[in-house]
């Protein structure tokens, strides 16, 4: 077993309460490309946990117990957020008579950090094996996603019977997600003075039947595994035109469709291609779903002691590339998903303390 | 009658041919805002002319005969020139048995100017009173356009029986112009995250309305004063979108409306309002258009004198700011009005002695 790298920075206060700890690590700003100073202090954390193997990739940290346990659970979540709105350093905020932690990060993902870094230093028997990991670079360019690094660097790592992302989730079970893919659908035409139209050819006036058929497209509602995913095709972007006195020779409409777990990424492919026939199209990006992963054992038990009722997750997140290495996944994390991303970004307090509860009897408990 | 400006600069050899003198003027670089060279070697070359007051705004230089005439007719050419692209010096060209001078300017519109230049200063005792006009800034804003300025600080100069500008025909008289109007046409939706795009409301989906109608629209050829003005309504650019994951709120459709000088710009933007209603519509842009003005006496005889038919011209050109003023004008002056702007732009030499010949047996032959 490797040494642990030795800590070089101040590091965290993990006896604190989740809450605590949740605003100690907003605070502490990690923009993408910036984790470098909270990757520090995480690892400093851990250096008194000697039940923990710690591994380094960049700024991305692995924490594993080895108690010979029969089964191992990944749980996983990235340390970076989506740039500052003037919204951090982070407060207290009551809102309807509920507790609020406001600011960059507390959703989207620092409060199911926090809950993750908490319990690796306080589990130090859990019923099943633990391979911990908290990674940069998840909110920009998937070629820069530290755990899609990390599994071409290291893909013994992600060996498990199950693995739990900490996305919000509302603390509510979300299993598997849509497959994501974008697409540039152009239409050409002939260049000419708009004073003399009539010889040119308008590529603009050439995409109206692409835009008609999004608007008229009814998207399906699947069910796989006994969950419901909701599927949706959108233009989102738009672009033409070279000067107001010139006819266009060329529009493209970006368009993004998100599908189903049950339909691959070449069948997404190929349904866009249907729709849209006698156009350039070009796959700009993709990535497959991830069904849900509910028919594991351990995801059976997980959701039993968890309470409640798993829900499809509509975005596409990393757990599909758990799901692609055969390890099922499910997000489990505290706050709003619409608040992710938010200007006024805000968790709410108790939803930390039940996924601190949550996680902490499931892995007590478990049978490992 | 104010002193002529005195020169500073080396004048131009207007003894030379009409030729010789586009080649020397197009040699001396005049993209818009750069015309002060020209217009200080336009005005040297103007001291010796003891017929003409010369009277200079900016770099607009007004040269006109005080020779107490019945009529008086104004003759203008603007002498900047749209950007280069590695297009000067000039050079011969001969292309299937023409010859051609090719260069930035060559067509738009220094040929016309070269012939204005040379006939201001030789022909001393025309039949007709002649105000010439050479302006800036013509090929830009239309706030900056030189004659505009001139139309504004000194209307007085504009007056006269008929105008002639020499924008680019092929040496044909082209009567009137078309108007143009600039709208741009805004859908409006709601943002959210294109994971759950039924939260929001697209609004590039909603533009398709909008580029059907476009795409189906039948332009009008409109007959007026004898001749048909063929118009266009055509998309010149369309954005919309802001980020591959979201759901756009705004989506912009800038249409361009080229219509019939029996349409009035209230009655063109009430036509565009008919077209798309329940969308806001933002005029960018407008200029009405010219009746041909051909009903003028001396626009008839002007038309016996240079032979041929009228036709109209299609573009908007600055013959609108004489029509608007009172003063029926038409276009015609040597080059191919498609190699305006053109990389390869070359005028056809016999046009630009094919235009000095109209304008010359014209201006001296006319009974004034």
């Amino acid at each position: 077993m490797p040494q642990n790298p030795v800590p070089q920075n101040p590091s965290l206060n993990l006896a604190a309460s989740s809450i605590e700890i949740t605003r100690e690590i907003c605070d502490i700003e990690s923009v993408s490309g910036n984790e470098t100073t909270l990757a520090d202090a995480i690892v400093a954390s851990l250096a008194g946990a000697d039940h923990l193997e710690v591994i380094r990739d960049g700024d991305t940290i692995v924490a594993r117990t080895h108690l010979g346990r029969a089964q191992r659970v990944v749980i996983a979540g990235h340390i970076d957020t989506v740039p500052l709105n003037d919204n951090l350093p982070t407060r207290p905020e009551t809102i309807d008579g509920v507790d609020y932690l406001w600011g960059r990060g507390t959703v989207d993902m620092k409060a199911g950090v926090a809950v993750q870094l908490k319990l690796a230093v306080e589990l130090t028997e859990p019923g099943v094996d633990v391979t911990w990991m908290w990674y940069d670079h998840e909110e920009v360019s998937d070629s820069l996603n530290g755990l899609g690094r990390l599994a071409r660097n290291r893909p013994d790592l992600f060996a498990g019977d199950f693995a739990i992302l900490g996305e919000p989730t509302n603390s509510q079970v979300e299993g598997g997600c849509n497959g994501n893919l974008r697409v540039e659908i152009r239409a050409f035409g002939l260049r000419a003075h708009s004073a003399r139209s009539w010889v040119g050819e308008n590529a603009i006036h050439k995409v109206a039947p692409i835009l008609q058929t999004l608007a008229d497209y009814v998207p399906r509602e699947v069910e796989v595994d006994g969950l419901v995913y909701r599927e949706g095709l959108n233009a989102v972007g738009i672009s033409g035109g070279i000067a107001g006195n010139i006819i266009p020779d060329e529009c493209m409409v970006h368009v993004n469709y998100r599908f189903a777990p049950s339909r691959t990424v070449d069948e997404a492919i190929a349904h866009v291609r249907d729709l849209f026939p006698g156009y350039e199209i070009t796959v700009v990006d993709s990535a497959a779903g991830a069904r849900p992963g509910l028919d594991a054992p351990l995801a059976q038990e997980f959701l039993a002691a968890v309470g409640g009722q798993a829900h499809p997750k509509y975005g596409w997140t990393d757990v599909a590339r758990f799901s692609a290495m055969g390890v099922p996944a499910v997000n489990y994390g505290p706050g709003d998903p619409l608040k992710a991303h938010a200007d006024d970004e805000r968790v709410a307090l108790h939803q930390i303390t039940e996924c601190e509860q949550g996680l902490r009897s499931w892995l007590s408990a478990t049978a490992g």
